[in-house]
């Protein structure tokens, strides 16, 4: 490939939405306001909650919103004619965002990030933001559910072989530590978020040595930190005894810290290798393992009383394998009309769960003055201001007669303003920061909410004037000929 | 994050990797040769081959392989020793690779790549190897399946806002056409790689004019060549009446390509919406139609008479679904001892299956040169010349009483030279060439290998030569005191 070639970022769409911009441009409706929601519908992974994270990256991507000259020459060849190509070399990104925070706890149909631009901008962007925010979300979800099962256990993320191409080795740990993973291997990603960064040594170096005896030796030559990899050849016979042995003769010239198990039965290895240390009298040396972990395995290996202090998930993490997709949406909610006035506008459909909330909205988090836990999630029409009720309906935006009332709150607004006008108005913490807000915000949840398996489903209702709202625009588009709705 | 921070790709790799080129440089056996090889052991998918990709990546990376000034500074700030940061200062990749052609077919236990290279340099790239060819193979397989299953029909990649993370879309979709797809919807993706682009609008579209009629009256007035989305509000009653008025209005005026359907049940709406197209005599539109489609929903709408023309693919093939990791595993089979000879190496396992192959190898397709198919592949040392044997005994390589002789066949070397003593010497193909080739290799298959469900299991064998050094090395092995082996 050309090493020439800049690669801007503003071409990383799906075709549809530079042809559909063109048409907006041709229409001259490109500048009209509108407002776009991001969201999911559903919990990956049969998970009671999810980790929002992404927005650092979209944070980047809008900074550097532009179509590069390259970018233009490409939109050229594929015949898109020069008074709109010369157009789009002045597209900036100009508009407002209003997003959760990452590490902020989050569930199906809660806008995400809210969009407000001119209709082109909004359009353009919908693609990447998309891929990010799936992506991210996803894997910081995971990362949690497997940080609930090892409790204050640490957990190393190193799937980087694993992953979905570089960025998502990157970035994927990155989410990862944000939904609880203490560490990566990945060096680059500690290097550009500041993570910790741990690893020890492969199979392939005790190989190189052929001998494990002299592999510890050279390795602890340099390394005064030792965690020593037992099984290359026999983790009991060799492997622990080995270890055991360098760890002695060595003494105080290293830290040992421990071994590590990566292949066999977890479970009855570490039991053993555990005897072996206390006997050598290393009590305080860790036994870290690794291996196809995942939450599942994790929760079997502790029943079965492995002794393990230190946990390495690889694959099962990085790839969110048992469900590598978020399906997460971005629909309009409000356009502005020929008369400058903001319109709701719904999209219907014949699935109850598919059709949009119109409207500009706000998400609170309804806060439990006396437990300090969460009463449900309170997504509301822009203008109200539900900090200043005394006293809440929250009923089920489907089942309505499924409801409570809340009292004795404190309503939370869970989007900060990230830009205004296209620019950054919001101060980025560092990742440790969103790692401990996460954290913070899963402690405001009820223990039903966080179950691995079948947790109880977390309130998130409309208000009444939301739901109002958007009843109303049910009604209209049934009454207009051209969009029958099945409903 | 600090936009000038460089982000070299060398960091892209396990800690641990550079805590054992740490001991190597400090032991001075760094500059040792050594021959790694990169293989999976198991297809994806149950699939019965695997499409080789992520060799351009790979050439890519290994020809900017340096660390950084930034990536030296983090080194030192992790705790890494001046003496040892200095000397990786100096690390470029000075090896050769020889590995298989983008677009080969490929199975299970066969050297992908091959590195020969100092023992630190070929340590140091393991991770981002596998990185790379892991999911770049991966994608190339899922699509070469869905390619299968809609044989001629063209199939259109658009996964983009499901990728995990950026790169995953844009050379993922490059994976995808070369397991035969057509096109993609990422314009970034068309441009880096020059790939066929495609697409048409999207229900948000629809939803800004809140009216079919003049929506897509607005898109066909900048696009000639009219896909219309027929399913924002009801597909048979409103969308593809509509398609039919507007381009019955426009007439010449446009290309009426067809039309897309993207929710519903897609086999009674396609053949619903054919019947509508032929009687207002639109024979020739086509009907396109998404909607998280695989090879298995695919063949099950066939099965049922779908009149669907062009197929979009997006979640199911850029993620792989249903298998979203490859477990590719980079090994040593040889190393240089101290007097300058190379030794092979093996890595011993209580799995059969996970014992390596010592030794330096090649990989020879057997192709009958009656048939003109292929009568599986035969794995060789390095001086073996199966080109010139005129029969040639292929026997399992575990059950060792199975087997066959081959005559009369060609033995094509299915190993590229790509880099020599860290120099280029491979011209890259353009990926329109790299996709026949995979479609010309896939034809010198039989029908049996390539069934989407339970296809038989295709041979691949050691020679003799390879089986007895194999054999050799595991009873060396066994004898050696420290390496007992459960075998």
């Amino acid at each position: 490939m050309e090493k020439n070639i800049d690669d801007s970022l503003a071409l990383h769409t799906d075709l549809y939405q530079i042809n559909m911009a063109e048409a907006y441009w041709e229409d001259n409706i490109h500048t009209k306001k509108a407002v776009f929601e991001l969201y999911f519908r559903k919990l990956p992974f049969g998970n009671g909650y999810a980790i929002f994270a992404g927005l650092e990256r979209i944070i980047e991507y809008l900074q550097m919103f532009r179509f590069s000259e390259s970018d233009l020459n490409y939109l050229k060849e594929l015949g898109f004619q020069n008074d709109y190509v010369e157009f789009l070399r002045t597209v900036r990104f100009t508009g407002n965002v209003r997003a959760m925070k990452e590490g902020e706890v989050v569930f199906g149909n809660e806008p995400l990030l809210r969009i407000e631009a001119p209709l082109i901008e909004a359009q353009l962007i919908e693609t990447a933001l998309l891929n990010i925010v799936n992506y991210q979300t996803l894997i910081a979800t995971k990362a949690s559910r497997i940080k609930q099962v090892v409790g204050e256990q640490p957990v190393s993320e190193f799937g980087t072989r694993r992953a979905h191409e570089l960025d998502a080795a990157l970035w994927g740990t990155r989410a990862a530590y944000i939904g609880g993973f203490s560490s990566t291997s990945n060096v680059r990603a500690g290097k550009r978020f500041g993570l910790p960064v741990s690893g020890t040594h492969a199979h392939s170096f005790v190989q190189a040595y052929r001998d494990e005896y002299i592999a510890f030796h050279k390795y602890a030559k340099r390394h005064k930190d030792c965690v020593f990899l037992v099984d290359t050849y026999d983790t009991l016979k060799s492997g622990v005894p080995t270890a055991i042995k360098v760890a002695k003769e060595l003494g105080s010239n290293i830290n040992f810290l421990g071994i590590r198990l990566d292949s066999g039965d977890l479970a009855y290895l570490s039991k053993e290798a555990r005897k072996l240390l206390d006997q050598a009298g290393f009590v305080d040396a860790k036994i870290f393992a690794s291996n196809d972990l995942d939450e599942y395995t994790i929760m079997s290996l502790n029943a079965q009383g492995a002794k393990i202090d230190v946990w390495g998930v690889g694959t099962k993490a990085i790839t969110a394998f048992d469900q590598p997709a978020l399906g997460a949406v971005y629909k309009m909610v409000s356009i502005e009309n020929d008369l400058g006035k903001m319109i709701d506008t719904i999209k219907v459909s014949s699935s109850p769960e598919k059709v949009t909330t119109p409207g500009l909205k706000k998400v609170y988090r309804i806060i439990n003055n006396h437990t300090k836990k969460t009463e449900g999630d309170y997504i509301t029409l822009n203008f109200e201001q539900p900090e200043k009720e005394a006293k809440l309906h929250m009923f089920h935006p489907v089942h309505t007669y499924i409801g409570k009332f809340a009292t004795n709150f404190t309503a939370k607004d869970l989007h900060e303003d990230i830009f205004e006008q296209g620019k950054l108005v919001y101060e980025r913490p560092r990742v440790q920061e969103i790692q401990s807000y996460a954290d913070d915000q899963l402690n405001l949840l009820w223990e039903e909410y966080k179950r691995s398996l079948n947790p109880e489903e977390y309130p998130v209702v409309l208000s009444q004037a939301c739901w109002d709202n958007k009843m109303k625009n049910i009604e209209e588009v049934k009454k207009a000929n051209r969009q029958p709705t099945p409903l």
